[in-house]
């Protein structure tokens, strides 16, 4: 808190408190996922309740909005630097917080906990007939949000809660190329022999994967004694300062792979965190606000890093110390071929680097034409069975393995889903210019070496990414917007090569 | 908060939102003393700051304020019941936060977190001179707060911060007895000689201590799911709800009564905590406020069932179970001695049940002598070193070992010290009570049944405990006072018998 001070003390000590309190919040969700003993679920739903309600009361105070305006004034119209970035993205987010009613906000907390709960059920019994009311209720709700806004198209207002100042219309040309460009490869991959994957399988005792998960994550650059690593049944990761991040992952004892790349994708998030400018710490500029960014980063790390020949090197020799038995006598090239089998499959969070865009594509349609009021809650089900045997061939045989595998929905989350492959197709953007500017890139990662990386995206990325959307934030690094050319390319190469098509 | 109407929803609301932040605020120092990287300690002391003042905004506000007066209206003089002690306790509180200017409340923060942060260094270097003028600040500023209160004595101030409503003379009565009482025994008890404690030293693996430490809270009955044992420097528990306990132990490889009796010592508060009245959660009646009151279950479920024959026996068998190689061979009795070892020591957090209420007596007169300014900052190592050879016959041999061992003083904690005694002093008189009321308790406990204790504990003790002071509390629950008469004849019966004095 040392720089900024043209937007004013008082202000930066406001934006400072509820940055603050976001962080309490993300350590109680954090321990709810981690350690919280189970029976403590309902004393640990008021304990977020109030917080999520603290935070907004002051996101959306009048007093935040004269402090704001104050600052505006003291700025004079200057838009460049870092006090005017801050304050335009707090000036969006108290306009967002004063626009939804406190009794609309709170109906669709307590309709998504609901909804979610339902969910939880439903899958077990794989009927979506149970969630279908609650899915009803949510999508009503969520209709009323989307009239609390000003917007071209009613998919902007959610789609806004996950990536800032994006337009349906983009995302869906995007989209649409990638399905134009994925489902004919998917079908010459199909056409071809399976590639073996066998080195990945096997019985590896939890306490080897443990240890190689932690040498695993001390080999990326995570900031020094600033982060952590646990279990949890779903990763994922969270960040309470960039000296605070905190990883999860989950092992499986007849699949090494889960541990492995969810680590090197978790660590992604968390390098991004733990890049962000320090002089924009507790200032709503200083936390990643583009999902589709921060995407980027796990992919980048867990793809075109943790799935690549170079890295598979020290890859390999990492999980021939801690699981000798089955890796000393694995070679990296029989890693690399594992580590990229393309296999159409139900289920979205297994999903391979090619496929795994057309679940974003199916999710993306199915939600456009909910909103487009194309669709009823209750034709859910049947569109998706229809759409997962288009593109993918596949014939859903329940709603356990369909409709109802995402938590997204139930818990409110319409607009999500496209962040993930719009954070792919960045990624590749990103890969391809450094590949171009880092001297020796693959040679590094062969031995292990990622500063060079990281530090290139520190400088490239991160120094806009919480001031700006991922659109200006992607053409101010590479000077043209988002475009998912590169990721196409890319992946027609690689498994062009691995499959042996083409060429 | 399903009952409790007489004092309004809007007040009830309230109330919550501030139990909640508290929670949340527990969770924060639960996770920097237990899981916290390293690096985050900047960031984290920022996040305690904002919660500590977003939780005092409320409790010292203009609308808690009216909110209590309407409530107390609308009681219209009633004086008992569950709304009234709510109220009571809120009143107090709201009283007590208005007193103290929120200047005074920061420069406080802001000393003692750098005089905590000095006496690391003080300690490192056993040298008080690095500590003193931080210490003379944080004594200074205390004499300010002490001003904002309208009291008979000035040490009544900071007794209240701990143990709300008591006074000065009375504790003071109470561990002058104790002095008297014990100088005498630790005499006669120094002239015999020594009891064998060599099976509880050894070389004891610490995957088997963890497995055993589990079982032992295990077998105590903590609430079902509800609760989690962690490894943390110092033993400390928290609770961030009645079902949400922690309890954090340590282990020595050479020692496993630092395990054992950690274990029982902090499952003994976790116990209290889960089991406040339900119906109180959510209101500053629901959470204990007397550190006494705290103590007494910790020290009685260490000490009186933890190191009483009846106990010694399940604990064997567990010791035994996980330590085949030590315990196999130990007798019951022969644990029994060992667990009640007399020896005359420097350190507080070793001391035995004998000797530790003389650690506090020399540090409650040290405060007194302070705070009735009879005794300089500067004297303290002096006054230090006569106390300890007077009451324990022992030589200080540097300022580490002896005024620098505690953290309470730097981090301004004056007034905390005598609640460890008090707690002994009313856990034996709960003692004496429950061997009266209890039928079969001591066969109770040689079974591993606890319920019989634990549910005469929650109907005597716990039902009041939140509404109450501790002296009011132990009036309802035993018809008296406190009285430091039980403690002192259950301490000469006991070690009586195992060294063979007197009788």
């Amino acid at each position: 808190m040392t720089g900024l001070p043209a937007i004013g003390d008082e202000l930066r000590e406001l934006l400072g408190e509820i940055a603050d309190l976001e962080s309490a919040a993300a350590l109680l969700g954090w321990d709810e996922r981690t350690k919280m003993p189970p029976a403590a679920g309902a004393a640990r739903a008021e304990h977020q309740a109030t917080l999520a309600r603290v935070i907004h009361d002051r996101l959306a105070s009048d007093r935040l909005g004269r402090l704001l305006a104050d600052a505006r004034d003291r700025l004079d119209g200057e838009r460049d630097g870092e006090a005017a970035g801050v304050l335009a993205v707090a000036l969006r987010e108290w306009e967002k917080a004063r626009r939804v009613p406190g009794e609309l906000r709170g109906e669709l907390a307590r309709a998504q906990s609901l909804s979610e709960q339902a969910w939880i059920e439903a899958r077990t019994a794989s009927s979506f007939e149970i969630l279908r009311p609650h899915l009803d209720r949510v999508v009503d709700l969520k209709r009323r949000y989307i009239e609390c806004f000003d917007v071209e198209h009613p998919y902007d207002a959610l789609l806004d809660d996950f990536e800032p100042e994006a337009r349906t219309a983009d995302v869906r040309a995007i989209l649409e190329r990638l399905r134009e460009g994925t489902v004919p490869l998917v079908e010459r991959i199909g056409a071809r022999p399976q590639l073996a994957e066998v080195c990945l399988h096997g019985d590896f005792p939890l306490d080897a994967q443990r240890q190689a998960a932690g040498e695993l994550a001390r080999m990326l650059p995570l900031p020094d004694g600033g982060w952590r690593l646990d279990e949890s049944a779903h990763p994922f990761s969270e960040s309470l300062a960039p000296t605070d991040i905190r990883l999860t992952t989950r092992y499986d004892r007849a699949y090494v792979g889960t541990m492995v790349w969810s680590v090197i994708h978790e660590a992604g998030h968390g390098l991004y965190e733990a890049g962000m400018p320090r002089d924009l710490a507790r200032t709503p500029a200083g936390r990643p606000r583009s999902l589709s960014l921060h995407e980027s980063q796990s992919r980048l790390w867990e793809n075109w890093v943790g799935r690549r020949r170079p890295f598979l090197r020290p890859l390999q020799r990492l999980l021939a110390a801690h699981l000798p038995d089955r890796f000393s006598s694995v070679s990296v090239e029989e890693l690399y071929r594992a580590a990229n089998v393309v296999r159409p499959s139900l289920i979205r969070v297994e999903a391979d680097e090619v496929t795994y865009n057309l679940h974003i594509v199916i999710r993306f349609e199915l939600e456009l034409e909910l909103f487009e009021e194309r669709l009823a809650v209750a034709e859910l089900p049947e569109a998706w069975r229809d759409r997962y045997a288009a593109y993918l061939g596949l014939e859903v045989p329940d709603d356990a393995a369909g409709v109802l595998q995402d938590v997204h929905w139930p818990g409110g989350a319409f607009g999500y889903f496209p962040t993930y492959s719009l954070g792919n197709v960045i990624a590749a953007q990103l890969w391809e210019r450094a590949q171009a500017e880092i001297a020796d890139l693959d040679r590094h990662l062969a031995a292990a070496e990622f500063e060079p990386l990281y530090g290139w995206l520190a400088d490239n990325l991160f120094r806009h990414a919480g001031r700006l959307p991922a659109a200006a934030t992607v053409e101010r690094a590479l000077g043209r917007g988002i475009d998912p050319t590169p990721l196409l390319a890319q992946l027609t190469a690689k498994y062009g090569e691995l499959y042996g098509i083409g060429g």
